[in-house]
């Protein structure tokens, strides 16, 4: 049986054991607790405290960490990370003035990243993700749910998905794989919506549910994408296959994502850059997650989420990276945090509950990540030297991580 | 002699080997030479050019970089990185609604920097400062300036500037010195602005002068700081010294610092964020460089910098980190890159010029470092295998740092 102790540590705690997602005052409860140690056995926690409770039987391997922080790895819960191809040239024509519709005019946006995608073979793809994986796992992630829908036909959905599997079965962290064919209409399909929907509701989504190749469904909410109507039809489909549903929502506008969402008893609503009062108090009435990106936000030049009246209103949040090539190319939650504070003014404790403990039960992975506590996954980010928590969002450019263990291995 | 042959590099080269600093159209001419190879003697740039000119007499020592890009290290115009404490606590403050003059009465800003100056010892100075200025290497800042500023007293500013020429002694990097005694009031001198512009003047700069300890003076020319003839004065018995100014200017209001430091023949004014026309004009029409310091707007929460009616109106433009504890508490140059890619909407060859070549002029280091120019010196960024100069403010979230040459040295 492999046991460490880590001794003399800054250990951030959730104290509370939450039963489902923190909200309201909760969400700031985060304690430092200074000069802990804590067990790691056999890849979970064993137990921790304050050092003058340290228990009479000790492991052999022992690791003083006077000065660092542990804190629960990020629990990214919403990435689109398996793409074919970067998107940089995109990214220059916006510098040079070209709208959205221009982009898209030129054979830009999510379509461009489905013709690589179909370009590329399962290994390929697979190669590409797998080095994304282990980017993210050194900047401090430990648990990430990837979306489909870079494929837009039922073969390579499927193939997109199939490379998730792959994904989690090989990966040392938890993948969980959300089916996203509705992101947005394939060219062929661009009068015919009807058509694309009915390929997705008899065609995708039998083959998926058939090879289990899914966790959650998703679709993009959103004015001239998917309607409330057809992405509760559509949801509603992927439910009776077992598939919760986890939506793109109120990015652009007023979509009715939010409703709808929490109509289905969605997980989460995901996005959420444009809300009035009647969004906010329907998500602050229900149990679900309202995921925050603002990284996505920052790429696109548009206005943070706004975190503190979600929060202050009594909705549950979470913060998520969006990693794709479009909006959000970068898997770092650091930053992420970061940005929730500097640019959505969370509170420290806030941002990284909502990282960390509210990510999780964003993948319903709460049981066994997302905290400390004993019992749970050992997977922690171990900081350099740093005088307190706020500092890790603060020290913006630079990262704080020393090493990064997953359960119970540095890796 | 020691020599190093690269081969097969994609090599970032600003052909025009420019004599002032580049502005309007020729702040985006930056050639990506494909395939290329460049000699590196004695620290020095021997020699580089595209493969099918490789000279007959090669180095011993060579080494395939195949897929990577070649760049010059950054060149940090204006940084605050001699400072005795972070200053998180008032990032927390400003999260919770405080005010700046809130947290002024609580002792927070450049008062509580200054005072937990005074307190540090000069070797407890400089051992942070060395610290910091190895992570800005690797972050790949080849050249730098640092200021006082906070001590404000004769005592605590020609202790800091002491720090400033030990880092200056014992750098791999260049370091300029730039005295900015005219940061802040001191707490005893609140009400009698006339004394401490005297303690500047009379006391402050002879004794700096004797000590040859400053390249630059600069002042913060703020309402309810300088004003524009306070400025003028201090800058003028500075420039008795041979010091050189460049200047905080039109940061938070219309100061008139533009104006101020363009009739001085500034080096540089920096900051920006509250231009009219009148400034812009008034910089354009003269050899005076632009200073623009995205981090710090985007910590404050403020409107990034004009940066594209800056450049469009023909004003010649750097960009530097302003690293500091209070305003943007990071050192990392490819942040500021890409934030004025996206925040500012440069374009990426604009950005890295400005970062490189613009920000050597506005050290007067143009001669030796800030481009790729046979015989300058060999202070590099290697990246990653990267598929585009765009890439690099593109994936912001990464470091797509390989490694750091300085002086023909991988650090």
């Amino acid at each position: 049986m492999s046991s460490i102790l880590l001794r003399n540590i800054k250990l951030l705690v959730n104290t509370a054991n939450p039963q489902s997602a923190l909200r309201g005052t909760a969400l700031a409860e985060l304690q430092s607790l200074e000069n802990a140690w804590l067990i790691v056995e056999d890849g979970r926690i064993a137990g921790f405290g304050s050092s003058d409770q340290l228990p009479a039987a000790l492991p052999a391997s022992t690791i003083d960490v006077t000065g660092k922080m542990l804190l629960p790895a990020w629990c990214d819960s919403h990435t689109h990370l398996v793409f074919a191809a970067s998107r940089e040239e995109e990214y220059v024509d916006k510098i040079k003035g070209l709208s959205y519709s221009d982009i898209a005019a030129k054979g830009g946006g999510i379509l461009n990243s489905a013709k690589k995608l179909n370009a590329a073979s399962e290994d390929e793809l697979f190669g590409l993700a797998w080095q994304r994986l282990q980017e993210i796992m050194q900047m401090g992630t430990g648990a990430v749910e990837i979306k489909s829908g870079y494929g837009l036909t039922p073969d390579s959905e499927l193939k997109m998905l199939r490379v998730i599997r792959k994904l989690k079965e090989k990966s040392p962290i938890p993948v969980k794989a959300t089916f996203l064919g509705a992101h947005t209409y394939p060219q062929e399909f661009r009068e015919n919506h009807e058509g694309y929907i009915s390929q997705i509701i008899q065609e995708m989504l039998p083959a998926i549910a058939d090879g289990k190749l899914a966790d959650y469904i998703d679709v993009f909410c959103e004015q001239n994408f998917f309607s409330p109507e057809e992405t509760e039809r559509i949801c509603l489909a992927g439910m009776q296959y077992g598939l919760k549903p986890k939506i793109h929502a109120n990015q652009l506008s007023l979509s009715g994502g939010t409703e709808t969402g929490v109509k289905l008893g969605a997980i989460s609503v995901d996005h959420l850059e444009t809300m009035d009062d009647h969004a906010i108090n329907t998500l602050a009435a229900s149990s679900t997650i309202g995921t925050l990106l603002p990284t996505a936000a920052f790429f696109l030049r548009m206005p943070f989420q706004p975190a503190r009246k979600l929060i202050d209103s009594g909705c549950a949040i979470a913060l998520a990276t969006d990693y794709n090539p479009g909006s959000s190319p970068s898997g770092n939650m650091n930053l992420v945090v970061s940005m929730a504070c500097t640019g959505m003014k969370m509170l420290p404790e806030e941002a990284i509950n909502a990282a960390t403990i509210n990510g999780a039960f964003a993948m319903e992975l709460d049981k066994d990540y997302g905290s400390i506590a004993v019992g749970k996954k050992a997977n922690f980010i171990l900081t350099k030297p740093v005088p307190s928590l706020a500092y890790l969002p603060y020290a913006f450019g630079q990262s704080q991580i020393e090493k990064v263990m997953i359960s119970g291995e540095w890796i």
